[in-house]
């Protein structure tokens, strides 16, 4: 009967210190969500298959789970599919749901299927797990969080300014200092590419772009080659590979280059607009730049796109990013929805707070106090202390069995309890505990309010 | 393209003031779980199907959502069990996954994977959904969280006598008076069995006893009478049908009726003990008594049974329960492994609270405070107010466009936020801001200190 346990790969066990570590993130974020207005939804983990499918790409549909229809599901499933056995053609006849790819397209579901009771501008901020069946490797799982914090109905760009005020608020709250804020706007995307008569290869040319930091200007100017933007277009871009200076004087440069893009020339203005308000309000950790090469999901995105990099010196990809998406809620009926939205790669800020040694003590703490058992009479004695702590809102446990005096102490000890109580006849008769520090040696008698004041 | 979106059945979208209010629940929990010394573990959304399977009865195996396998799943499938046609026999050669059916289970395999860096006593809580292919209806959902904490590697009574405290110690928190703790052990209703010399019929005998409050004496006689149970032997079980009086009256009858069982003396010694320790510490707001009828998962409890009932005039089956299991972690291999745990039912508990009007007023506080936007000056110098109010802790948000006043108001009053600030050019001359109240309509200026304080 024994069976050896284990998990499916690519899914994680938590332990306790991780999961009071990644609260603590989860926390901190929602308190900044709340604090900025976004308001919490939940959806359900299994979506029916139709409004999953089609949305992410043929890449999407195949990294779906697919749940398997109840019951005698082979009942429904037509002859001719099933002598076909075509794996594909028979998932949509015995499998109806499927688990939560993001949390964005259950948002646009939510939006149209709720329209009525949502009071526009929506803000909302979700915070769920999501399933993909990539192949799993290091820092890559088939269950992970998003947190996810979107606005629709509005098409202000004071929200864009709300968002990297939000990924200001978020790291300054974590003590996480040094990330960076990196920004672009699809139509400066659009208007270099119109502007060296490339339009038709937008696609191309950005993601080459995309690269720039991976492969260098030498390797870009060979993939545009190969897919066919002449040399001279290349030419003409140039000075976007070496761009430098602050988020005004790259502008500058981008005002000159798109002279003749209208496209561009919004672009330009989205940004300048995003760029001088924060400069007028300010940030607090976080630094704002101008990255012409940011591409990210770009058929996606259709304004402002945001990207943020952990401080320098980590190594690790980025640890945010968003943008705007100008028909959020289109592939289910309802049009002209403006959205934009960022998100926080929860994963990956857990292993930077812990590579800086960030995570504050408290985050992690678990019981502080442990009453060893010598017995009955004096269990019963320590109950009402523990009580009492308790009640002050202090963790306390008294330790359940008599057990050997050297066992309960290093079950203390493993579990990194700072403090034990030795309470035995003669400290009930005197009514008082005696606290002992683990790490000192210290002992004192104190009363119960003693312990309470030893320990808030 | 357009697809009208709707949910699987049994699925709910949570909207942000429910979302607001379940959070207010589980965080009280975490919060007492964590006071009581248990520590927070997460385990992954599906687990390998042989983990779950055989663990839930033919009944269970039944309703446990499979998860297809990725890719071309029916290349793996032998010719003969495809030739079959039959959906059992198929499903396990296309399905490797299954979503968790339960917290407990999936705990089990935690245990004894990691038993090597566990320090036992172990005590955990959980809090995750899980999903069950039931016939949805009135208050049964087929995705659902469940709230469990659990202690296991010790057969310590003080465990449950720190059960009895921590339901009285949440739903204290939650201000739910009334609330009743039945305890029942299963050596109890063994004994009661064995009395009777019905030791053979213990499931029949417990099943019937358990419906006493349902069907009344004489359908539990009936019922007992069709399992073969003999009238003499019912007839001297009769006394605990109208069993009344104090948990400690309880037991003196019942220790009359079990003098000749060993089992059922043993039972009543573990309840004694439980109430006597209960009884010295005191409880603040949960009753607890002795309920010779409970019975619940009985193959599963092999001590203590807990039930926890909603305070009387509130319609609504239990919201809580738990109970011992000697041999938790035996299935995946690792023997004599105790283990005593309770759950809180979230959704119930939610309704409880509803029906009584319980939930405090800030657990679904959202923005407090909207700034009115006049134009592209005013809005920089309200978002000025933003921050700071923000950097106070309080949510305050501006409208992101220079919309109608009217609309903006409106915004603001179906959003149900208390105050608006009104701030055009008088305003930013003088430094201050028009704070308007929504309800009473007073309206005061005032400074940034003077709203913060105005807020607090």
């Amino acid at each position: 009967m024994a069976q050896k346990p284990s998990i499916p790969k690519g899914t994680r066990d938590f332990s306790p210190e991780e999961v009071l570590r990644r609260n603590y993130i989860i926390n901190t974020l929602r308190h900044n969500f709340e604090l900025f207005g976004f308001q919490p939804i939940e959806t359900p983990s299994f979506e029916n298959s139709s409004t999953l499918m089609g949305k992410y790409g043929d890449e999407g549909d195949r990294l779906i789970f697919k749940i398997l229809n109840s019951g005698d599901y082979l009942n429904k499933v037509s002859e001719k599919t099933y002598e076909s056995k075509d794996s594909n053609a028979l998932t949509s006849e015995i499998s109806e749901k499927a688990l939560r790819y993001d949390l964005t397209v259950p948002f646009a579901r939510y939006v149209v299927q709720h329209q009525n009771e949502i009071e526009f501008p929506f803000k909302r901020y979700q915070i769920q797990p999501v399933w993909r069946a990539d192949r799993p490797q290091k820092g890559r799982f088939r269950e992970f969080f998003q947190c996810d914090a979107d606005a629709v109905g509005s098409d202000s760009l004071l929200q864009e300014v709300a968002f990297v005020q939000l990924y200001d608020s978020v790291f300054t709250d974590l003590g996480l200092k040094g990330t960076l804020v990196k920004m672009n706007n699809r139509k400066i995307l659009s208007g270099l590419a119109e502007t060296i008569g490339a339009a038709d290869k937008l696609i191309d040319f950005t993601v080459a772009l995309d690269k720039l930091d991976k492969i260098g200007e030498e390797g870009v100017v060979k993939e545009m080659l190969t897919k066919g933007i002449t040399e001279e277009a290349i030419e003409r871009v140039k000075p976007i590979f070496n761009v430098n200076g602050s988020f005004a004087e790259k502008l500058s440069l981008l005002k000159e280059l798109l002279v003749d893009s209208e496209t561009g020339k919004q672009g330009i203005e989205e940004l300048e607009y995003i760029n001088t308000k924060i400069e007028a309000l300010g940030l607090k950790t976080v630094a704002l730049d101008l990255d012409v090469t940011l591409a990210r999901g770009l058929n996606y995105y259709t304004g402002a796109i945001f990207e943020v990099s952990a401080p320098e010196g980590v190594k690790m990809g980025s640890i945010g990013g968003g943008g705007r998406y100008d028909d959020l809620t289109g592939i289910f009926g309802l049009k002209n929805m403006s959205g934009v939205g960022i998100s926080f790669g929860l994963d990956r800020i857990y292993l930077v707070l812990e590579e800086l040694g960030l995570f504050p003590e408290q985050a992690i703490k678990g019981t502080r106090l442990l009453f060893i058992n010598f017995g009955e009479n004096e269990a019963l004695y320590c109950l009402k202390a523990v009580q009492s702590l308790r009640d002050a809102g202090i963790t306390a446990e008294l330790y359940p069995d008599a057990a050997k005096m050297k066992k309960q102490m290093s079950h203390a000890d493993k579990r990194n309890i700072k403090f034990v109580v030795l309470a035995g006849t003669q400290e009930m008769e005197e009514s008082v505990y005696t606290l002992k520090d683990m790490k000192s040696g210290e002992q004192q008698r104190v009363s119960i309010e003693g312990l309470i004041e030893a320990l808030s």
